[in-house]
Parts: structure tokens; sequence; C-alpha cells
């Protein structure tokens, strides 16, 4: 049994990247397994963007990690020891094993963690990849959250990260143009020539918003979104009415100095649905629902009130009180009897 | 029959405010009718927000209006004089009559025009506010997009105007607790002890931020936002997890100096759906899915790259290659064979 455990600890909080000694390495005792714990062996580290959220000043989706703790880090570990039930020698198991050589996996962890199967043809890391945590949310985000119909545009941000390039490739296996976005020749050059996507734009040359256009001739139905910032910006101009945008991820403000991550970063933690709507849209119904208002208008369930201001010449001063606060209830300029 | 019409050209697009000159008042010969026009006699002119969105050097979901055109606005008026089947003197409609007191309804326009009926206890200029479109966009808003059920917890911006006092009426009506916010402590005033609301909160107060956590102790499940800025900030800081945002006006936006209202205006315009999420709420699914992406990948339907980073110590450097865009697909750190 190994005696020496290498770790990273959080020393520091990151300004913009990394810097040599946010994270320390140190040397600790590898701890004797307890009764319902397991020792387990790290193979593979996961490395993210979202453990650049968890290393801010300020608590998301999971609580901040504390400075002097061991990285939080997903990964891949084979149990070397085991006094729980769950695990026996052996197994490979995938969770949040910590930037470390060796985890111990308590009772209480143990729920954390899944055992990886032996399936033919498919590597052990692809559980942190593909059939893992990017595949999964590329998955999820495609089926659950854009719901593409056939013959839509879809445009990936971050197109060949790891979430991007599986959610690029649903989307055509969904029957969606696709058209992803990514910063070097290279990754573009791959994401068409060997993933099929229709066609893949290089944020870092001076055009490329002018390409993406040309992309999308038919605009954009749906925008799975990974950076934010001025490419999510430069996407929206492009979207169509009552397009979706499926927030994923929003790297492009994870290395800003800053804990807020703009107004998006709450929508992802809270995985909270913004729409926005014009009751233009519900012409059809219009009928059937002043019906229903004036119904309860007439008795009693709604009440309002009316700002009304007299004569036709106060209109442009009655378009400033809505801005100043000066009207309850609705506004209106009483131009004749 | 009337011979001169007055009406309120946009002169200049205002900065802020509505400064005099603006919006200039002229005086025109009343046009004679033409076959399959009616002149109206605009009794009543809505005076909404979005008027202050159509006057910018920007088009929204309706054309910027052009320089020294009549002022676009919403109105009631009663038809003096008909050439046209579909109305006759007398009969009162709502549409688009622009800020003037008498309106020519062309052919093509008299589609958008609707005629109001008589009903019992219900005051023609109700038309334009609870049975308007404000109340509509109050009804939908509330029946479509936040869907509220029993018991959850709703808050409306500017929750005293023509739109969020029906809405969060509608949303008692539908069982929920609903707290308004608002600009005065008369219109707080009104909105719980006439309207019913459970609490309202003046923004105005140094501590309405702790007042509205206050006054939602489970957190907030719904937001029908009118305001946007500062307001719809602090209350997406109470959203409660898969929280819903519906986004009906940004007007703390439209005084602004700026043709862009920030990141949310083109959810409105274009009605878009911005929905966040997290794999890890779909924990349930995971085998399903890895099953199926398992199968995509040995079949072909998906490719994969993995950017393995060798060696433990390398971590710290792999995590910033996600920022500087030095991984191509997943990206690991090989710990051990």
């Amino acid at each position: 049994m190994p005696t020496i455990n290498r770790q990273f600890l959080l020393q520091a909080r990151p300004v913009g990247l990394c810097a040599p000694g946010d994270l320390q390495l140190v040397e600790t005792p590898v701890p004797e397994v307890q009764d319902g714990q397991a020792l387990a062996r790290v193979k593979f580290l996961s490395i993210d963007p979202t453990m650049r959220v968890w290393m801010m000043d300020a608590d998301s989706y999971l609580p901040k990690i504390p400075l002097g703790n061991v990285m939080r880090c997903f990964g891949l570990a084979e149990i070397l020891e085991s006094r729980n039930p769950q695990f026996k020698a052996g197994d490979k198991v995938i969770g949040l094993v910590g930037m470390q050589e060796y985890a111990i996996i308590s009772a209480s962890d143990s729920r954390g963690f899944q055992k990886i199967p032996p399936v033919p043809f498919i590597s052990d890391s692809a559980f942190l990849g593909t059939l893992g945590i990017t595949g999964l949310t590329a998955y999820f985000g495609m089926t659950d959250i854009g719901k593409p119909e056939k013959g839509e545009t879809l445009v990936v941000s971050a197109a060949a990260g790891a979430t991007g390039s599986i959610a690029g490739q649903i989307g055509k296996i969904l029957g969606c143009t696709v058209v992803g976005i990514a910063g070097t020749d290279e990754k573009c050059q791959w994401l068409t020539e060997e993933l099929g996507f229709d066609a893949a734009i290089n944020y870092k040359h001076a055009d490329w918003k002018e390409k993406l256009a040309a992309a999308t001739p038919k605009g954009v139905d749906i925008n799975f979104e990974n950076v934010g910032g001025e490419i999510m910006n430069a996407v929206m101009d492009r979207m169509n009415l009552h397009g979706r945008i499926v927030l994923c991820g929003l790297i492009s403000g994870y290395t800003k100095n800053s804990p807020a991550l703009g107004h998006f970063s709450p929508i992802i933690v809270k995985r909270l649905r913004v729409q926005g709507f014009l009751v233009t849209d519900y012409l059809a119904k219009f009928t059937e629902a002043a019906t229903q208002l004036g119904k309860w208008k007439v008795f009693g369930k709604i009440k309002d009130r009316e700002t009304i201001v007299e004569g036709f010449e106060k209109a442009p001063e009655a378009i400033n009180m809505l801005f100043t606060g000066a009207n309850t209830g609705k506004l209106m300029v009483k131009v004749a009897d």
C-alpha cells in the first residue's frame, strides 16, 4: 500500500489565470482505511472550466473551496482497498476524487461515486468525457433544454471543447444545421471535416461575425452557449424569434477578476428559465383573455386604477411620467370626450 | 367634419427623458376620406413604456419611427366617417392611432384596429388598460410563461404600473404569495390594502433588499420583471432553483442614453427563452443517456478527442489550458496507468 499522497491544496484564489502558488503541492501520509471507507488510486483527473468557478471567493451551485483544502476535482480512480461493501479492490470509479494521487472515499461520500462498467470499445477515460459529465451535459442540454426540430439552425460556442463538440454532433443527429465557434483554424477544421459540422468559425478572425451571418442565412434557432460575453452577444444578434439559448457555461467570464460572472451567471447556478414575450404573439387569444379579465374585473377579483392626463398637448409630458414614477395603474391621455 | 388635425411629430430622438421639441406639435389639414379609409377621432391615447423604445435610433420588435413622422401611439378612437365596410360612424376602435387628434385608418391598417364591444360595467378606457394591451400582457405573461403552481412566490416589479398591478392580482387568483416592488409608499399601500398583494416594497428605501428577503422567506419562484437593472438583480438573488423570469419589460434602461438595453433586451424583442441547467439535475437518467452516447460513439455517430496531460504535477497548468484555448475535446490529467 502507498504511504505518501501528493495533493494540490488551494492556497490562494486566482486572479485571472491560476498563478504558481495558488495551488500548492504538498505530500501527506496516506491515511489508514477505516470501517466504511475505501482507498482509491487516482488514474485521471478531469479538468473542467467549472473548477475555476469553484476557486472563487463565492459559493456557486457548490460551496466555494475553503483555502487550505484539497482542490476539488472530478476524476477516475481504481479501488486499492475497501472496507465498504459498495466497492472492492479493482473497481474503477468516477467522482469527486480531489486533486490528489490517492483518495479516501468515506461512507458518506460513497454515494457520489459510481462504478464504471467494462464496455467493449470504450476506454476508461471516455467515462470522464463523452460518456461522462461533459457528454451528459451536451446530451441533456440538447435533448431536454434545446429540443431542436429538424431543419433548425444550431450554433455552439466553445465548439471544440468537450461539451460543445458533443452538443454539435447531437445537433446533427437530431437534424439541425450546425455551426460551431472555436478559437483556432485547426479546431474549426476538425469540427467540419471530422465531426460533420456544417460550418465552423474562428472567432479570432476579424470578420468572424460576418462569417457567422453567412453561415446562418436562416438565422439561429438554438444557441448552445458555453462562452458568454461578446460571443454570446454576436450569436444573440442572429437569433430568430422564439429562439432558445441553452445556457451551459460562461467561460469567457471565469478568469475575470470578479466573483460576479455577469447577469447570466445566476441563470446557470439556479437553473433559471428567462423567457421574453410580447403580447402580440397571442393575438388569436385576445378575445378569450379579455373576456376572462373583464369577468374578474366586474366581479372584483381584479381592481385597477387609471391615471388620466387631460389634454392632447400634454402627451409628451405623459411619456415622461412613466419614467419618473408619476403614474399608478394605466396611464392615458384624454384627448376628447 | 373637422378640418384641422393636431399631431405630435418625432423631430429628435430623446436623450434620457423626452425634452421639449423632441415631439413637435403641428397643425395639419384633416385629409378627405378616400375609398377603403375611415376617419376617426382619438379619444384616449395609451401611454406605454415601449413608446420610449420606439423613439430610439434602433429597430426593436417594430421598426424605429422615422424622424418627422407622427409619433406612434396606441389609442382608442371613434369612427366619424367611413368608406370601409369594416367600420361605421360611431364605432369605437382601438389600435395604433398615432399621437394625433384625428386618424385616417387606411384599408391596409384596418386589420390592426379592433372594435370594442359595449360591455356593461366596463368603461371604454378599460380597453386600453385591464382589458387591453397591458392587461393582456399580464394575463399571457402569467398564464403562458410564468405558469405558477399554487403556493409559489411571485415577485412583480413596477407592480403599481398598468401591467404589474394586473400580473400580481392574477398571481393571487392562481394561488401565489405575491410581493410587489414599487417606488412610493402610497403605491405600496394600494398594492397591499386594495389589490391584495401579500407584501409591497418601496425600492427607494435604503433597506428594501432586506425587506424583499423578509417578504420572500421561501425564496422567489417567479419574477414578473418589468424593470431590469438593479431591481432585477436583487430579485434574481432571491430566486429559487428552477425559477422562472417572465421578462416583460426593462423600463430602467429605456431612458439610458444607449440603443442597447443590455443583454436582456434581445430576449424580449425576439421572445427568446434562455435556460440555465446543470447536468447534476439529471442524475436519475445518467445511465440511460450514457448508454445512448456510448452507442453513438461505438457506431461512429459521435467522434471525440481527448487532450491528455501526463503527470499529476501539471494539473494546475492544465486548468489554465481551458482558458487559453490549448485543448481540443476533453481535457484530462493522467495521474497513473
